[in-house]
């Protein structure tokens, strides 16, 4: 299949360079960036007053909580989690989470995210979803094992099963990822064999770390160190690791992560709606560690929107350090496109020749967006994921004019209506 | 005219109780809420999946700066102000200051704001504006002596003149404020001179106070005492007052504006963009104080989105105090509606029998704002302004299902670009 998209404002390579231009796409490849490309394509679409970015890449997010959106808030984490998420979550089955991924996949196709980094649990039910939809899906079993060597291996299992079922899809779309849950709530025993299997099948490794104040307290009154010091110790780190949060790191934290090239998911919304504290940024880009940005589950957020993260992302670092310099617009549109690609090993996030195909079209013809004086500024500081008119992923219109080709809105929605009565039951 | 929407969940009285209802609306006022209304009426709404909220009040921004959009972010206040703002402003002219304001008005219609209270130049060409847009605005000029009686004269000539202009259009939508710039930029004489002329003529007044540590190291070096404690001791506040910003304020502060029943225009986006500061919201209501919201100007937001707005304030507060129940989502919903339209003395921001019909519809068959967990909570923390589908101001349809029916939107987004060209040039 062949796409040709004329006319847009291009965001051009690693640098953001914003140019009138056509992009010509074969298969699941940018092959051609040019003026006036004068080239037959099976589609056609015209960007004239549109720009035409990478696709966002939410690099840490529950999809199947879309689900509990709205149905707590505004609580202590702790109560938060007790007294709803997790009564509520005891209650999921397979078909249940699978409604949620429906849901999740949907948001993301509507609001420009053409690939994500999942944990949560039922995760082959999820990489059916991923499929289905066209998206591209790096899926983690959130392993906890409270330290009970029975459960140790019991998680193992089902993170192997899991790793099999998705290779069996035999999708460069659907890849599957080690996600054991956090230093707090999985053993070293865990931890350490977790890096073992994922240096023998080459996965990546995902992991909560230094979310709250409470979590650096349990993890120094049980190990006398820093989550990320215990990581280090054991072995843990290392570049094919993504930290998720990384809310309360020290300077040897930061050094440490930088040392092993460590990446980073920030979620901002999430950690300014549970209230768990601000990412260090300034920091931990000075020590040259890849940071990139996701949303978090649609519970603590409440949405999927890559748009809105950047936004809130850059506000809030500013006004935290007081300096409006801080987290300037290309740097936190770098951290929702290519560093999160770069943390995933995935050739996208820039618009240049050879990448795959993972785009978004954006339509600038509405009043929060105009006058067109700076295309990066307004996708930061103006746009929302409702602005997202076409969705491209490998190479295949996911979403065109927002009527998405890939899933059932209306079922989608329904479905989702339906879990959450049968859950309250 | 009359209009029934019907079979919409609405967000029914001051206290935000979610029914499904009808609603009917007669004139500029909604004379009936019910189940299953039988009446028949010029134009009926299906409403059904969909949510009628309150309009969004706008409690301060300065419209026309749209032009200024994206034009420079991520600098210092006064290198944004004196190298990027002022030199543009200088060239605004009457004609360019109205495409202005018909592109703020265009996106206020667009996302559900029906009142607003503005601060700028050429406020006659505002006022035109809104009347011709259907918006509800209070529009003063922006009154700037620096301490130089000649300009104190002029500057009360032109706030007279404009009131005089608004005064004949003689419409109940279009209000006349005074609005004197700030304590760092006017003197006491023109303070002192807008007191009187306010309780002369009844009008409120609005004024930017303590929205930088700088400006409170000037007057307290100017005058030896806060901003807040000079206003009360030129016997400046009364319960006519609405202060934007209020971002640094002490105990004595907060008492004092409690005390004289100033309201307060909250501004999170602008005060974070600026890196300004963080309002300490919790005080303020402790003490009573009414806060309302605003978006500032779309040169330091960079738009006027008050749903956008909603979630950025609830978060702010959260993350700053490290309490996720600061800043629920009803205290801040209020703080977008019926807050605003109590410090403008306006029978609006609240659905209920006799109040003003100005009210939006927002479609919830989107799968960010579904399952339904909660109505409030998601148009706090998961809507944007563009779920807003229908805009109703005094009675009038300005928008429905996204088209706006009293401004032509291509001229708008046109103009708005030609006059950015004009000012480059």
């Amino acid at each position: 299949m062949s796409i040709l998209i004329k006319n847009g404002y291009v965001i051009y390579g690693e640098n953001l360079d914003v140019m009138k231009a056509d992009i010509y796409i074969e298969d699941n490849k940018i092959t051609k960036i040019g003026k006036n490309l004068n080239i037959s394509a099976d589609y056609v679409i015209d960007a004239k007053g549109k720009v035409v970015s990478p696709g966002f890449i939410n690099l840490h997010t529950h999809s199947p909580m879309g689900l509990f959106r709205g149905l707590a808030d505004d609580l202590p984490l702790m109560d938060w989690l007790k007294h709803h998420i997790w009564p509520k979550e005891a209650k999921l089955t397979r078909e249940y989470t699978k409604a949620g991924a429906y849901l999740g996949a949907l948001e993301m196709i509507k609001t420009g995210t053409t690939a994500f980094l999942d944990m949560y649990f039922y995760m082959d039910a999820v990489a059916e979803v991923v499929l289905e939809s066209g998206l591209r899906g790096y899926l983690s079993y959130g392993m906890i094992d409270l330290g009970e060597p029975d459960k140790t291996e019991k998680e193992i299992k089902v993170a192997l099963e899991t790793m099999k079922f998705i290779e069996k899809l035999s999708s460069e779309r659907v890849q599957f990822v080690f996600g054991p849950h956090a230093p707090y709530t999985c053993s070293i025993a865990l931890l350490k064999k977790v890096r073992e299997l994922a240096n023998e099948h080459k996965k990546l490794i995902t992991i909560h770390v230094a979310e709250t104040m409470t979590e650096i307290g349990q993890i120094t009154s049980r190990y006398g160190k820093s989550p990320v010091v215990l990581l280090d110790d054991i072995g843990f780190l290392a570049d094919d690791v993504i930290i998720a949060h990384g809310v309360w790191l020290d300077s040897k934290d930061i050094h440490i992560l930088a040392r092993h090239r460590v990446s980073i998911a920030h979620n901002p919304a999430s950690n300014m709606k549970l209230a768990s504290g601000v990412m260090p940024i300034e920091r931990l880009l000075n020590a040259g560690v890849n940071v990139g940005l996701g949303t978090d589950g649609s519970a603590s957020n409440n949405n999927l929107d890559m748009l809105e993260e950047m936004k809130i992302a850059a506000l809030l670092h500013k006004v935290h350090n007081l300096d409006p310099t801080v987290a300037d617009a290309k740097t936190v549109f770098k951290m929702a496109t290519q560093n999160g690609a770069k943390a995933l090993r995935l050739d996208a996030g820039v618009i240049k020749k050879g990448a795959l195909a993972d785009l978004v079209i954006i339509d600038f013809n509405q009043p929060h967006l105009r006058p067109i004086n700076n295309v990066i500024s307004h996708l930061v500081y103006s746009a929302n994921g409702n602005d997202v008119e076409t969705t491209i992923v490998d190479g295949k219109i996911l979403m065109l004019d927002r009527e998405v080709f890939t899933l059932d809105e209306e079922k989608t929605l329904e479905k989702a209506e339906e879990v959450v009565e049968k859950l309250a039951g």
